[in-house]
């Protein structure tokens, strides 16, 4: 039996490493389009800000640990240019022809890079290479704009700044992080634009090159900056699986059920190209984010090789730490909710992140969405320069497990003055949720 | 109607003012032995180690936020001597009586010294008196030996050693924290004996008082300090209880149901004198934390005022700050889970707490049980300089929702790498407990 795998990335590996691991007599082969298997996009802001100095400390593992140790074919710097599902065969772009039997489609997602700025080479980052090709672009910027708001904007806008570069963020909304609460964001936001110049309202943006620099215009006024980067958005690979006529959703994302299989039963599809059941919703989501991806892969890979695993779904937790904050979220906000149909409402608390008396404390950020009538929690944000990512967590723990906001009240979160005080704000926000 | 309060802690004070808060029109009482009522007995380390100045900032709120904006008669420095339940009344230490309607037990629980040690005067910590006597006790002490090495013993000598004093802790067992599994303990074990001087297997320590000195006289050896601190459990205080035939367990603890309810309809009991149901083995047990004592007043105030509240129980989840680490419990150990009947079994993970290029990194050691055949989560332990205390709030709230270690691998927990690698140490550990 021959697996093809689509796609080098976490999903893609993940599979291929499950696949093998599962039946060590399968044919493993995974075609990758880029040079690198198996890297961490993630840790790229950390790469343009100086932390990590190389991109192979980004790579998970060498190459030789899969094809040498693990038994995998490893295809790179080749696409897949069509799926011919009828005879089961992959045209590369070299025109050579792969036979499968089960293909697992993981080919991610790219940046969403409006034409008017890809025109002047402006560029966005999902891949490792995009990553190095953008740290040489800003070698020598001393300014950089950011354009786009989202998470990918501001955590690479933090980065820059603390690799000593001058930093514009320009932002199409009234303020930066649009899904971010606006109470919850206040301080936040304040201290984000003392270190970064934020252009908001900025949909007139006009980009030109002049002199070697990029003039960014908006508002009437100018701004001539060194690099320009793209973060406004990723979209999903799947032009050969739309070819195919795989079915995928409106904007592109590959249908998938528990077992990561596509419509077509031979073709499963993992990662940033999926789709995932949101288990706040029960409907089909995108969340394309690296942990969901890796277990994505896993269970594509188990199931491709005649295994059994089911991937249940997920709530889209998000974690990003911004200069001195942690911000997260998970589930859906009170907005989400209620395009959902969801009757929600929404408590807000301000809370510290350790006892009174306790040095070192932060004030702590959080909303809480729960659904009236039912009382189930939907979703949560926090933010803190203290302990806001784990205590995100616990939320998202008690979300997947479809706890009510009084189950999550009565949850035993231990309690010790360095790491909260003993009405913790998630217990608060339970507590005022329930009224 | 008059409900009256014996005990004015962290239970007492919830439960009088949810009462007020149900039913304003109630008469609310609270009786507390002590000068003060609602501290954070958990901030007594820190007052010694020198972070917090004066018990002051130890009190939750001052006492006219009780008695003149909350309604609630607060009686300090009296003690109940009997509950005469055929009759309805208390009578007092000062000999007077006060009639009740319904009482609320929140009498706590006290350090248990033994009789040779308390003959020398030396005392434990539970009230918040108790910490200001060990404050003067061990004002002028260069060194102190705190008899005991559970999560109060080796904390307090955390905070002894940081406030400046040489410290010797004193261990019946082979170990100090008895509780908490050898693997995972060697690294802070190790690092705790580099700033505490541990003097193991000493069930044969006998103390004695020479000119001024304590001296410790352990396995042929003698060492002499300046204070002695016991720290070798508590016991609940329930003699009034136990006289007035109110059901408790061997221990001593009172017996409660859901609403916190005695074997008395007309008493209820919260706090660390009171039983909980343990959510992991659903028996009687008993979780004497500040959070659940909370938590529990406020559903016996509730309860007895009228309303209708019920607390679902706890899983003992305990974090402790010990010099740089983090420590957390929740649920059973495997050893406990065995003792319990259950078919339980540990998974052993190290792994670390941030992406693996981020830095400020550091090891997390976890300890998963689960139950074999059904794989439901029983406890788990971490340890870590970064992030152990929340990691471990994840798993306590997975724990409480009854999640297998399956559905707690597939948990959406956020990923990013400040704040753990992409195959988080606890998802790696329910990975592993699956197999």
């Amino acid at each position: 039996m021959d697996l093809v795998v689509i796609g080098g990335g976490a999903a893609g590996m993940a599979a291929a490493s499950k696949a093998k691991r599962v039946d060590p007599s399968l044919s493993v082969t995974v075609i990758e389009a880029g040079r690198y298997v198996s890297y961490a996009e993630c840790g790229i802001p950390y790469f343009l800000e100086g932390i990590v100095t190389s991109p192979d400390q980004l790579l998970h593992y060498p190459l030789e640990e899969f094809t040498t140790r693990r038994g995998i074919n490893v295809i790179t710097g080749t696409s897949v240019n069509v799926i011919d599902r009828k005879n089961r065969v992959l045209v590369l772009s070299n025109s050579s022809k792969v036979k499968y039997d089960r293909l697992i489609i993981a080919t991610g997602a790219s940046p969403k890079v409006p034409d008017s700025l890809s025109a002047l080479g402006i560029r966005g980052i999902r891949s490792l290479e995009s990553g190095e090709i953008t740290h040489n672009d800003i070698a020598k910027a001393e300014t950089v704009a950011i354009i786009g708001d989202g998470i990918l904007g501001i955590e690479l806008a933090s980065s820059l700044v603390l690799g000593g570069k001058k930093v514009f963020v320009v932002s199409r909304h009234k303020d930066i992080l649009k899904a971010f609460d606006s109470k919850i964001g206040a301080a936040f936001r304040e201290e984000f634009k003392q270190r970064v110049s934020v252009l908001t309202e900025a949909s007139d943006l006009e980009v030109t090159r002049r002199n070697g620099s990029f003039v960014l215009a908006t508002s009437g006024r100018e701004y001539a900056v060194d690099a320009v980067i793209s973060a406004t958005g990723i979209v999903p690979n799947t032009k050969i699986a739309v070819d195919a006529g795989i079915a995928t959703d409106s904007r592109g994302i590959i249908i998938t059920d528990g077992r990561m299989l596509t419509s077509d039963p031979s073709i499963y599809s993992a990662g940033d190209c999926a789709s995932t059941t949101n288990l706040v919703t029960g409907k089909q989501d995108w969340h394309p984010l690296a942990q969901i991806s890796n277990k994505m892969g896993r269970v594509a890979g188990a199931n491709a090789a005649g295994g059994r695993m089911v991937f249940p779904g997920s709530v889209g937790t998000t974690l990003v730490k911004v200069f001195d904050y942690e911000i997260g979220f998970t589930g859906l906000t009170e907005e989400q909710a209620k395009k959902d149909g969801l009757d929600a409402k929404t408590i807000f608390v301000k809370g510290m992140s350790k006892a009174g008396y306790y040095p070192g404390k932060h004030p702590v950020f959080v909303t809480m969405v729960t659904e009236n009538v039912t009382g189930r929690m939907l979703g949560a944000q926090v933010v803190s320069k203290d302990g806001a990512a784990w205590r995100v967590n616990a939320v998202a723990a008690a979300i997947q497990a479809r706890l009510t906001a009084e189950a999550f009240f009565y949850t035993d979160l231990g309690y010790s003055p360095p790491f909260g005080p003993v009405w913790d704000p998630l217990i608060v926000a339970a507590d005022l949720s329930m009224k």
